[in-house]
């Protein structure tokens, strides 16, 4: 039996994955973390790591970036496991997660989906073979609550790629001018907002009189939780570290 | 016999007019007019429009926003129309142009396709059938050598469906940081940039678990030399006043 | 209160009609028909419209074309409207709907939501301004379950445009051989399967150098479920009579 | 210096390879065999490869699949390699050109441009990650006047994938009936025809509410007389053997 804290327990994610784990016999939700916990769930709920007695194997993490300071402090000090799936981290933050991944294993992925995991590597392969000759480009579309822009996952894939062409890229976010002239240099992301898009990423490889493309769509975020409950699975046994998608692919 | 003015005569907007012209037995090119004049060319050339010696009937312009203000100097001063297809205008040389229409035929379009055209138009009916509560957003790509974003022909269509909508929204270019989150008044606009694209806009209605898109493509730009043809054989008879493709459709 | 008779109660469209139903207070479903009756509902259930005991205002179908004879003939002689948003019928089930419409309120559409329509319409408009020199083709995308194809909303799609066009098209249901050549007058149709796609549909009006298309994606079938809803309000105080989504837009 | 001898030299891409070939000095076209010889061609011309006097280094074919078994037998006759653009290839055919492949150097692909070689072999990848899970189609689009249907490319690509999947996928073209569900070993494959298309190419891995999608479009035929330019220099010095674009990759 694996017992998971579900930090954001009470968000649309934190609710899927509270209904993937109904149905695995093997998994239980042991307690929530949330800044508004729900008095009428099944389970115990806290409203921040710093309460006392918050118990379990490993954290699955669907909340907001502003919590995830004070989520990986107790993870390194309780020694229990923590699988990040919030977006849109700043540097400080990340370096946070890095420096606490000495002492606990924590998972962290922009995107949680097969789909889009392979999508990163076929587009590092395209980048490697089409070199500088082909102009890099990604869309994004999302549901218009999204609060960051671009995407966390529109960022793995442009540095995935970034770093399969050895960090010769800038990134430009939208254009707009009179002399906007694009730079070979760079990888322009734009961010769509409307409706409730779940999550769509297009990377565009545009050469002379060809464009290749690479594109991904999901239609629900069941995706993820699906692939936050395999990392925690897979995080739950593991030593300090970071780890990411290519660790369980 | 039309005898045409071409301004910008040496690009490859220029080039796609030429070859058009020659293949029409009532159209003649009087004469260029090119920051860079061709010595070589079948025509006389002028590197101004403050030359001596410019003639024709009516003015075709694919050159740079920077010579539009000159060009409708000459055109107002000498009575020939001119049909203004460079892009990137901005609101002080629209006023110019607006204000020279009293004195002369101008005719002027961000886009001269008869496709795009209709896309404007369907994408205002959709704005107003559809109404609040689904959200715009438009994507354009173009080439890598475009030096203004969005294009003009984006602006276009964000217009056309903004008058449709009686002015409601504001144009967002592009989003970018923590707290981006989209407004429900406002039209995202994209522009992508790679390649040798020859010109692609797409607008998104974005509601509640659907979307309906426009998009429209162009393989070349012959479309645009023979629409400017079509509205240079328009103007060519017509009074004072600022056209567009609306009249010609 | 309107009482509606769910036809194809314990489908996954009669679960989305039940949980909007739920929503609304002025509704309630006063018994299901399904070959399956469901003994735990919360409504009479009956496994045919032979049975003896079916009563309401207005029929709501989403069940399967071969059920929709029986159900037209009970609509006709109980002189009960029906909504039926069941696809793949025969041109005979389509003669015996059409035959029953003038004894009951009969609505039929191939698809329900408001976006479609739009789209049909925006096509119709279309192909009338752009005319013989543009090629049509339509592209529709659903999951791997479905068993008919094409659409039937890919078929009201080409049946919009062909009407608008005075008929001047064929259908041309996919291309094999060597000589597969187009005709002008033809609309190629093409039904893609896979996955949990929920509905796609695309309509390419391509020209020289040019391409204008018009998309519409379903992420859930909420909408479907939405838009019978508000045809059975109409339909509910309606004469005898065929109406569809272009009495209600 | 290497003298190309151009089959289906007067055809559209028989001209691009002649435009190709002026520009760079170490070729020549030595001759040229089409079934409609061009008096006034700049090279001599004969009327299929049964005629006396075809010299050259290395054939370039963009003729007509009738006239491959006559070329392939000259080919191994005279020892010329030959490399074969010509899509539409029937399994006969095919088979002989296998066979001469023992005496001459052939190469063949369905597809001459870097960016579909590379789609190919980033879909074999997709098809290895994602397995049976999930349902693979192709849509490909191409101009009103092709004949094959699908395009060589679309074979090419449906091959690459089903032999990284074990030969496990028949192929579907088109579907069209009242019971034409989805077999789950089958991979959809439709042919879009309409206006002046060069080529577009897609393929789709459509899993639960996911689809990953990898997507190739050519806007000049270009693209592919460079590509079967860069073969022919590669192919000159080669020995017996059947060769494609893995090998100049």
């Amino acid at each position: 039996m694996i017992r998971i804290i579900l930090s954001g327990a009470n968000g649309a994610m934190g609710k899927n994955v509270q209904a993937l784990v109904a149905e695995q016999p093997d998994l239980v939700i042991s307690c929530g973390v949330d800044h508004h916990p729900d008095p009428e769930a099944k389970f115990p709920q806290f409203n921040s790591f710093e309460a006392a007695g918050i118990e379990g194997d490993v954290i699955i993490d669907f909340s907001h970036y502003s919590m995830v300071p004070s989520l990986v402090s107790f993870a390194a000090a309780a020694g229990t496991p923590a699988v990040i799936c919030t977006t849109g981290l700043s540097d400080e933050i990340i370096a946070d997660v890095e420096a606490k991944a000495s002492k606990v294993a924590l998972f962290r992925s922009g995107n949680m989906s097969l789909g889009i995991n392979l999508m990163i590597d076929l587009a590092r392969r395209a980048a490697e073979v089409l070199g500088e000759r082909y102009d890099i480009e990604i869309i994004e579309k999302h549901h218009n609550k999204k609060l960051d822009a671009p995407s966390g996952t529109a960022l793995m894939i442009a540095d995935g790629v970034n770093e399969a062409a050895d960090g010769r890229y800038d990134y430009q976010h939208g254009r707009h001018g009179k002399d906007a002239k694009r730079m070979p240099k760079e990888i322009g992301i734009h961010a769509v907002r409307g409706g409730t898009i779940v999550g769509e990423h297009q990377i565009l490889f545009a050469g002379t009189d060809e464009v290749l493309e690479i594109r991904h769509s999901a239609a629900s975020k069941k995706v993820f939780a699906e692939g936050a409950i395999k990392a925690a699975r897979f995080l739950a046994s593991a030593g300090p570290g970071l780890y990411s998608m290519k660790d369980i692919l």
